[in-house]
């Protein structure tokens, strides 16, 4: 059983393999060869290398046999498990828990495409929807706190050699720290001025503009003022809310049609760069024993993170959170606002 | 001028380099072949390649001439500037300061040897002993706030194309979000029970012993309970100091001789893994306005982290904080613990 370990100075959970073990030797051996497409089990015909399906979007076939366009399966490698209880419980001075969540692959295709910029904008919408539903029903597992949506694209991202494009889905027993700073920062400023930190900053975005890559009638994509990487985004919904799954039929479509847009502008003018995308968004609300959660509403604003990974990051990053970026993002979004996907995609 | 900027959600501080920008292009090219040891800035009798040294150990050569064995230089691409005033400021609703600071470079050895634990002893404790001076030098400039000393090891790990041992100081005008977390809780803990979190910590880890790697009169080696990183290690003085500038002279000869035994354990085990170093060390506690700093010594213990870079971070941890560590530590450990250097190297 995998273990969720808290660390004791700052407050983070971690996630302990400890039932698959990885020794020294094998880390040795980097295998980046992709997987042959006849061998990827994301693909039409080969339904039986993943475990059963939890859901997809079919036009009247059998579960688990060709005949659909997404189609969400449990992981292969789960890094948490879904049967069990937490079992909460203290080593010594530590906090530890069993661990239990899920961890899902929201395939987003049926053909081995890899890059989501070159899927029909109908499979990134149908995508788009089959996590909203996900995330809606991993909601009403009470042992369960918070969805992590994600999507790692490139072996620098941590993709893995299964080039077929897709994301990934894992509900944790614990919010995230990082969330939890985001939630508490956005809060002090409701509490402050009654009004979203986030609505705000939209608002002054707009007015001010550098930084605009993309403005819809539902979505604006910015590349935010303190940016940690070169080309970092954020497309945050013009209306506030703070659940991702309770965005409206229009939004979605409208999102749909933001994402494929920018990830071909992005695929264009940095050359197909790795990249990873996640999701911020409202914790559970579930009702708990204090009852908490219930009531933040008005002080957070979901939106997705969009990290182009270009530089590596060093030893003054990694545990200080303090980060070097050599791309003022008022850069970085002129690049991207003026980017054609068509123009630059002939130039290759 | 490299520009400080604020993010408004976490308060995590972001330096912009706005006066060198790179562009879409700048990243495309990967070019990691090793600069000849000919070109080395900082091989002995190339000392006309760096900025003028700051401190250096001589035995009565002249400053920037050959007949030195360590040696402190500001660095050739400083991320902050030395000079001019913080000029703290808003933009709109955002926080923005100069990027001012100080960026040095500590050199360990004047000859091209590329990885620390390949120094003679005394190499080792030299730079030690420089860090030191340097960090407690530059806590006496008022704009200063935090000294950030770290190591990169290896392409992977950040190290650019200079394969010369070396490590890094960053002289910060804020407290990095990270440490004010450690600080937070370590507080906290000292505020309920009036002991040291990380004190309690060295004693529960020594009775347990499975994450202990090494054990030194003065030091204590560990894989943290919940290390984020497979082999994630902590180098912890067993003696309570919050600041590793007024470590005593009994304390930085077992230091180096542990950081030296240390990296050779690790080169041997993981196949001369890439790797950050990294110190966390109390904030500079010149007096200030509030008054607040100088107060805290109970409650912080600093202590070097060290990761190998071993796995590629993905998505889930990126902006998350959550992290998914496939060794657990007590396996690290046990490795490390059993290693011994001159066995393994013979095997090579």
């Amino acid at each position: 059983m995998p273990e969720l370990r808290k660390d004791p100075l700052i407050g983070r959970w971690v996630i302990i393999a400890t039932d698959r073990a990885k020794r020294p030797m094998d880390f040795a051996a980097s295998r980046d060869e992709p997987v042959p497409s006849g061998e990827c089990p994301f693909c039409e015909g080969q339904e039986s290398r993943t475990p059963k399906e939890i859901i997809a979007v079919r036009n009247g076939s059998s579960a688990n046999q060709p005949g659909w366009k997404v189609r969400v399966v449990p992981s292969i490698k789960p890094v948490l498990r879904i049967e069990g209880e937490l079992n909460r419980r203290a080593k010594g001075m530590y906090d530890v828990m069993d661990g239990v969540g899920a961890h899902e692959v929201i395939v987003e295709t049926p053909q081995h495409i890899a890059h989501t910029a070159d899927l029909p904008l109908e499979q990134i919408h149908l995508s788009l929807q089959a996590t909203m539903q996900r995330i809606a029903d991993l909601e009403r597992d009470p042992r369960l706190r918070y969805a992590l949506w994600f999507k790692n694209y490139g072996s620098v991202a941590g993709a893995g050699r299964v080039q077929h494009a897709r994301s990934q889905l894992i509900a944790t027993p614990v919010t995230p720290l990082r969330v939890k700073e985001e939630l508490a920062g956005t809060r002090r400023y409701f509490e402050d001025k009654e009004r979203c930190l986030v609505c705000d900053l939209i608002s002054q975005e707009q007015e001010a503009g550098a930084r605009v890559v993309m403005s819809t009638p539902h979505i604006l994509v910015l590349c935010p003022f303190a940016s940690r990487f070169p080309f970092e985004l954020w497309i945050v919904p013009k209306r506030h809310s703070c659940d991702f799954q309770a965005m409206q039929p229009e939004e979605v479509a409208d999102l749909a049609a933001v994402l494929k847009e920018l990830l071909g502008r992005l695929k264009a003018v940095l050359n197909d760069p790795p990249y990873n995308a996640l999701l911020h968004t409202a914790p559970f609300r579930q009702p708990r024993k204090t009852g908490y959660w219930k009531t933040i509403v008005d002080d957070y604003h979901w939106h997705i993170e969009l990290i182009p990974r270009l530089t590596r990051v060093a030893g003054f990053e990694w545990g200080t959170g303090f980060y070097i970026n050599p791309t003022p993002p008022e850069e970085s979004a002129k690049y991207l606002r003026e980017a054609t996907v068509a123009a630059t995609a002939g130039a290759h």
